[in-house]
């Protein structure tokens, strides 16, 4: 089949051999798929030791399965495989397993390809409603969302999101649902345009906030967040680079500062928001695996492979 | 009066002027007084801008005051005089005012002396079970609570405080009241003894825990607390100290782990718990001010002026 792997550097078959489906597990046929900034950093050194089919993000058609219910269906997968006995799996946080493998990222092939196979008990149904140009938004969505499962995000909270991309849109439409006092901090007018409807746009760091959220995928934006954030207040970051950071930490102490990490989040309720058309996304920009230079240097919102 | 200060470096007078009562403050006569560790980091260049009496931890009998029902009682006095109209005053964070002056700290003269003035709503009366000896815990103390004040310790939950000094042991004791698993990660045999009749003691970074705090008053305690916090996590920081620290943030970004700065905290329930006798300390060093060089040498668990 098609595939797009990375081994040391990012390669493209056409003849990449077939996965083989094992006990409790369903084959996919892949859809669409699209990338994602985690990918991107792989490609800049992030995950040396991972060896395999890239991608994370997609939605497959159910091809064979121990579930015959599922056979024909439209499909996405958490990323997350856990073992289910470490104390992690047995202490509600799975997506933390000590043993996990994670699709396209550690240990497991992703979806940068025509098949793929994926444990059957991580599919979730895409609801009718929802194209597959949509539902390729359900793994970041999630992501988001993992924000107000892990912070009371109040109605009267004021949050700011530092960053203008892809990962800060959706993570402000979200919040932007709370009520909350939403201000987006970014660097890029084009950018900036496409919060108004539903956030205030700012460049400068005058301002101080209850909540700071860096979406920057940089280094920068726990400094830029040091600035921004109320003493007593949180500053939650979903950045994952490679790199160390050099910081003040006593800053944090004296002014009691919350530092949050936060990663992948639940899947129903971001298909629950997507089925209630109450978030919106420029259309995706597709192009085939083999292509996948252009895609990657691709400036758009949203690029994938079909 | 006599009085240790610091103007770049410290120095002592017999000839320091007295302080002057204004409205709404109270004179007080020190009857003891203590080092906390950062009057040692302002030693080391912490505060260079401070200017003063030094020292914040006395307990002190009132001489003058607006309140006539004060004049001859013991008190101790809380640190950060806020201003009452800004938004942290407004919002429940006095000791987080943006205008705040901290005794013996910043802007604002300390213990460290014969006299000290207060602004008398900052006052606290000393029960009179409690002796000074005793009482002059009570900020260290409160500083302790802070923490079950910020994170809910449940008694179902795994604790390690990295740390074997005075700080850790304040700490240890007000965790130890919850119930919780606790542990004490310290290098010292001899301070490890003292924690031995409330908490379990090592020096191995072999266990992971729900709850790190680390009280090491040293850039390395937050290292340590990565190694030791489990995924999805808190790390509570009561360090601080002059420098930067070099860190890799996604690792807390890809465990989902919670850092927490924690300072100063409430009086009132210190001086409860120091009323039924439920903390307990090694008996405190007293000096004379002139020989402050010998009390800040003086390797003691808790070490004073008189």
């Amino acid at each position: 089949m098609k595939a797009l792997y990375y081994d040391k550097k990012i390669k493209y078959s056409n003849n990449y051999k077939m996965p083989v489906v094992g006990p409790n597990e369903s084959l996919l046929k892949i859809l669409i798929s699209s990338i994602c900034n985690t990918d991107k950093e792989i490609l800049k050194g992030y995950r040396p030791d991972f060896k395999g089919v890239m991608g994370h993000e997609a939605v497959g058609e159910v091809i064979e399965s121990n579930d015959r219910g599922l056979i024909g269906r439209r499909v996405v997968g958490e990323i997350n495989e856990n073992c289910g006995e470490c104390i992690y799996c047995k202490s509600g946080r799975p997506s933390h397993c000590s043993f996990r493998k994670v699709t396209g990222i550690s240990g497991r092939d992703g979806c940068f390809a025509e098949y793929m196979t994926i444990r059957t008990d991580l599919l979730h149904l895409v609801p009718k409603e929802v194209p597959s140009e949509i539902a390729i938004f359900t793994e970041p969505l999630a992501a988001a969302l993992e924000i107000p499962d892990q912070v009371h995000i109040k109605p009267s909270t004021s949050v700011v999101v530092i960053g203008d991309g892809r990962l800060a849109f959706m993570i402000a439409q979200v919040i932007s649902l709370t009520g909350a006092d939403l201000t987006i901090l970014g660097r890029h007018d084009e950018k900036l345009k496409m919060f108004a409807p539903f956030a205030k746009t700012t460049k400068s760091t005058d301002e101080t906030f209850e909540i700071v959220i860096d979406a920057t995928g940089s280094p920068s934006g726990l400094l830029t967040g040091q600035k921004l954030v109320r003493k007593k207040g949180t500053i939650i970051i979903k950045s994952t680079y490679s790199g160390n950071l050099e910081i003040n930490m006593s800053d944090f102490v004296v002014n009691e500062i919350t530092i949050l990490g936060s990663r992948c989040g639940p899947f129903q309720p971001a298909l629950k928001l997507l089925e209630k058309n109450l978030i919106r996304f420029p259309e995706i920009e597709l192009y085939d695996l083999k292509d996948y230079e252009q895609a990657f240097k691709s400036q758009a919102f949203k690029v994938g492979f079909k």
